[in-house]
């Protein structure tokens, strides 16, 4: 049989074939998946892969690699199949579990799940940004470490995007920030295949897409998705084109040569059935059995894309060893960077500085423990959604990055928090860097999925959420967060750490920049945080677990607990000598994520079980809050959006002055 | 003093500068604000409500008024001085009042706060698409009403956007739609100041806007935003083309005529000064006293428009009434969708329908109840983000809205979650529809920033999301909710509901037709879902209330009291039928939301606070279920991302089949 292939047609086309029926096969026997932009991508997707991308399988995370992302993640047999076919670790048994309870070929691409990933894809959009970040990164490190004689970065970023990708916002926003930035080391395809879900896209979707990306100030050429040569001369051109992305607009037909589903929104997401996969093999002259069937030759042909690029990966091995004699400070920032490495005793050095401040807003706090940690830690770098001012997320030692200037650490995203998101993860799906991205706590909102992946891909992504209460005052219920803790503290994998003072703030940062996969959210303040009374100079420490006795009852027995978090610990301490004959703990408890994490018997010794009487003070949603003051507690919480007005308007009438604290606690123990 | 000024001035330009020192006055005296937008924007603002705008002060809410939305909510002075001085309820005391606490002037524009403030807008980008769902509605009343002689509808929405509107994703999303559908009846201002908070846009931004926009399919049009007679035939030309959506770039610059202070950022979100704004008034000769001052005449110049459109507002009074006489039944269903009107027996009609359905997922159940609700409520319409075939969404009875045709129900809204919010939400801020948007729960993230304006500004927005857990199968963590119903419940003013079944689902729709100003979130599954067994047919009204009981123990003294929601309470129940000798309660929870506002004596009857063995049984974060099970409840939940697997894989690896949940309870109660 594979005699009568090989009549018909060349090895390349063998090889595109493959990739169709791989993917047809997998989703078939899964019942379940996206064959749809597999077998209208796979013309293009060999090029790439057979033509320009640099990669080593045995290498996977060779710094100068290019990097691929499917940002249309529902088509991820696409990927599984280059994948396994070009020698990463995977499968043709990974193939066969396409879907399966802990196979390594989920239905969506998950980054750190399978070799060769770059970024974890479905969400739309998201790889679209998350390329962005990529292309930045690379242009930060070329600025960082390329020497003359030396040019350790050049890499470049392709990504397939979908329809559902250019529908979405955040596409506007990163494209828009690759365009101003030049970021001319972006080469993305857009499948222009005209088939959504819900049938063809024109129900919805019309974009002069080539118009609309040259208001980006993107290179934009269009072909024939089919046309393989086509896409060869215009990958050739967008490399060329330096100062400016590209963007490919492949005109597409997805389940090409399937007889009845071509074209179709039917063959978009679900299996194909077997019969029209028999017709669609007959019409290639593909055998019908095996499944899962790769042709002789044909790994061949995918292994000589990485067998051609193995003597440029030995030099680049090659020349970093040179570079490390040639410049050896560089190289020692090189590797440290690369490990995101951090000075021992970071900590105490920040913490040392936190407690020398003034009194500051822990905003301000924020800015300086973050200038501060700069000096040490080469990585950090990262900006706000236009909000530098507000958020202080300054690096004031460095320059900002412009297009063809990429010296600088700090990054202007714009008005686009969720592109920054985007962004963000992108550079964290890097090593070399730590990013931060910071805008008002309210307007997490705005980059929702890009968090939540930063959370499920374990990236050491640091977001700021400044004005982080209804403390923000007279911008009103628009940009006062209610319900924001929840929405933090819920989300799985998710550091949250609300310090109450610059000494908690010191140890905050710490633990961000400690944590290499886990994304923090520092919730920071608009109004001032005054230094908390410690029984110790150190006992902000205590922020590493999350929650630590900040004042005892005189016997260390106490009557009731509170526990309050950021800037309400300290009208709360304050509230507490007003409560004269109350034998009362106060627990600061800037971060639920970290407390859970400790033992039972830590727990239990800050928050006694027995101890029935508890209160909780934090002006955000009591949702919650049951788990640490149970159903009886006292929640000194906000359950209601709020309200416009000067700050201590709010702190009055919402009884967050320590006199207010104190009448509501009595009043509860009562 | 007057004198010397209309010796100087022509009355117009009084009447501008009166808004630019009212929004300058205000924000000093409030010592917060941003007076930048108002100080650039009020020559075009000017000539739309003195030329163009149709609105009546005393009829604020007449059906067939223009719509004017500030989407760059930020600037709301200069709204608020118009409102003022246009004859709206908005007092000189008002204008005094910005910002102040319970004033009618928040910081950002809210709907339902101040009359003539058409949306509440702040968050950028909103106010972008509310407008864009304000001018569909315009189409689609028009569709349903217009008769010959008889034009009931056919107002224009215009919208002021700033740079960080168009930056914003959403405006992308909503930019697309509104192209897509050839909305003529938009006409946006884009505030081309170059000035942001972090100083000029060029940092960050650089869009050819007019490139981005003719690829939506927009008619653009450039001019000198202080030149009034540009302003004016631009807004004259982009009234004559009425198959596209206008938009017009006005250069400006803010703070003008501010000596030190224009096209800066200092301008833009902090007050001027004492000095600054005396230097601003001598060079526009206006007196240093009285501040909040308003020539002799200006009030004349700007009651002229409204004025001006009292012919026009009776006539259409009139007009109404003689369409009553000659279209009865078209005016009769006017009548009934003004009102939001429902049948008084709905609840039973779907409840009715819901008895019979046959077994089917939540989704499908919401599907085809609401299809029903359809048929005797008017005023649905809706769609999803291109999810229709998996959402179930889809209004079978009738057509979809396209270009030119705007008669059907349906809406596609594209892969554009965060664009449907905004547009659903613009449709909601009128009267007589009643929009519904749909998605996955897990896409809720993209869409965060909507929905929550929806339940702070009290809308009837309905949104479905299905697909609401991890057993929504191989399509793995990024598709798989887990924190979204801590999300959704957290949020203030959101009625989240979870059905169990067909009944439950029948019950959920009534609630959230019935609550006019409320938001909806039903969350409904992907997977089957089968009837529960009831103790009396119709016990599924239970969710009216929130929870109910299921079954009891036999002697109605349980043991335990477990609660579960949804997809979770069928399993639940079967599981019961394993703990032979425990004395167990079922209780079914829809809607956290409903169920606390019920009094303590029924939520007492409905978890007994003696009983202490309490147990939570829902597939997604235990986040908050203390709040029902105490600190010492169980809770089956899933506290992690999920696992791309198929369901049933899934059911038994996570514990969720009925012999796993027996298993569970019965280990707790040991």
């Amino acid at each position: 049989m594979s005699e009568t292939l090989t009549v018909n047609k060349n090895l390349e086309q063998l090889a595109v074939d493959t990739i169709k029926f791989l993917s047809v096969d997998a989703v078939e026997k899964a019942n379940s998946g996206h064959p749809g932009l597999p077998t209208g991508a796979m013309d293009y997707a060999f090029v790439i892969w057979n033509k320009f991308l640099r990669f080593q399988p045995k290498d996977p995370r060779w710094p100068n690699r290019d990097r691929f992302i499917l940002s249309a993640g529902h088509g991820s047999m696409l990927l599984y199949s280059l994948l396994h076919l070009t020698g990463y670790e995977v499968s043709l048994e990974d193939i066969k579990n396409f879907r399966q309870w802990r196979s390594n070929t989920p239905g969506h691409p998950e980054f750190g799940m399978t070799p060769g990933v770059e970024a974890t894809t479905g969400p739309l959009g998201q790889g679209f940004a998350n390329g962005v970040g990529m292309a930045l990164a690379a242009k930060m490190l070329a600025a960082r470490f390329n020497r003359p004689g030396f040019e350790l970065f050049n890499y470049t970023i392709y990504a397939i995007c979908s329809d559902g990708d250019m529908e979405e916002g955040i596409s506007h926003e990163a494209a828009s920030f690759a365009g101003h930035n030049g970021l001319g080391n972006i080469i993305y395809v857009y499948d222009d295949n005209h088939i959504s879900i819900g049938g063809n896209t024109n129900i919805s979707y019309s974009d002069d897409v080539q118009s609309r990306f040259e208001g980006y100030h993107w290179h934009v050429q269009k072909i024939d998705g089919h046309d393989r040569a086509a896409a060869e001369e215009a990958i050739r051109n967008a490399q060329a084109v330096t100062d400016k992305p590209s963007l490919i607009i492949a005109r597409t037909h997805i389940a090409k040569d399937a007889p009845t589903k071509h074209d179709s929104s039917a063959a978009h997401g679900e299996p194909f059935g077997d019969e029209e996969i028999a017709l669609m093999k007959d019409a290639l002259h593909w055998p019908q059995e095996p499944t899962f069937y790769v042709p002789d030759g044909v790994y061949d042909v995918f292994h000589s894309r990485p067998k051609a690029v193995e003597g440029e990966h030995s030099q680049w091995r090659n020349m970093l060893e040179r570079y490390k004699a040639e410049y050896p400070d560089l190289a020692a920032t090189y590797e440290s960077m690369q490990e995101r490495r951090l000075p021992d005793n970071l900590e105490d050095v920040l913490l040392d500085a936190g407690l020398e401040l003034d009194t500051d807003a822990t905003r301000g706090y924020g800015g300086k423990i973050m200038n501060i940690a700069a000096q040490h830690v080469p990585g950090l770098i990262g900006g706000s959604g236009d909000l530098e001012p507000s958020t202080k997320t300054l690096l004031k030692e460095s320059t900002s990055i412009a297009k063809g200037d990429f010296a600088g650490r700090n990054i202007h995203f714009g008005v686009r928090e969720h592109g920054m998101g985007g962004i963000v993860n992108g550079i964290a799906y890097g090593d070399f860097f730590i990013p931060y991205g910071a805008t008002f706590f309210c307007f997490l909102d705005y980059m929702r999925p890009s968090v939540r992946l930063s959370a499920l891909s374990h990236l050491q992504s640091i977001w700021i959420f400044t004005h982080d209460s209804i403390f923000l005052g007279e911008d009103g219920p628009t940009h006062q967060p209610v319900e924001h803790f929840a929405i933090a503290r819920a989300t799985p994998n998710l550091m949250d750490m609300r310090p109450a003072d610059a000494a908690e703030t010191a140890v905050a940062w710490a633990m961000a920049l400690e944590h290499k996969h886990t994304p923090s959210a520092l919730l920071l303040s608009r109004q001032k945080a005054p230094a908390l009374k410690y029984q110790k100079p150190r006992d902000a420490k205590g922020v590493r677990r999350g929650a630590y006795v900040l004042q005892d009852a005189p016997d260390g027995n106490p009557d009731v607990v509170i526990i309050a978090t950021g800037t309400e610990v300290y009208p709360t301490q304050a509230a507490l000598g007003l409560l004269d004959g109350v034998k009362a703990r106060l627990v600061s408890m800037p971060s639920w994520y970290l407390f859970e994490q400790q033992d039972q018997s830590y727990k239990d010794s800050v928050i006694p079980p027995s101890v029935e009487k508890r209160v909780a003070v934090e002006a955000g949603a009591s949702f919650g809050w049951e788990r640490w003051v149970g159903v009886n507690g006292l929640k000194l919480c906000v359950d209601r959006f709020g309200i416009s007005a000067p700050l201590k308007e709010l702190q009055e009438h919402f009884g967050y002055t320590p006199q207010k604290i104190a009448d509501r606690i009595r009043e509860y123990l009562k």
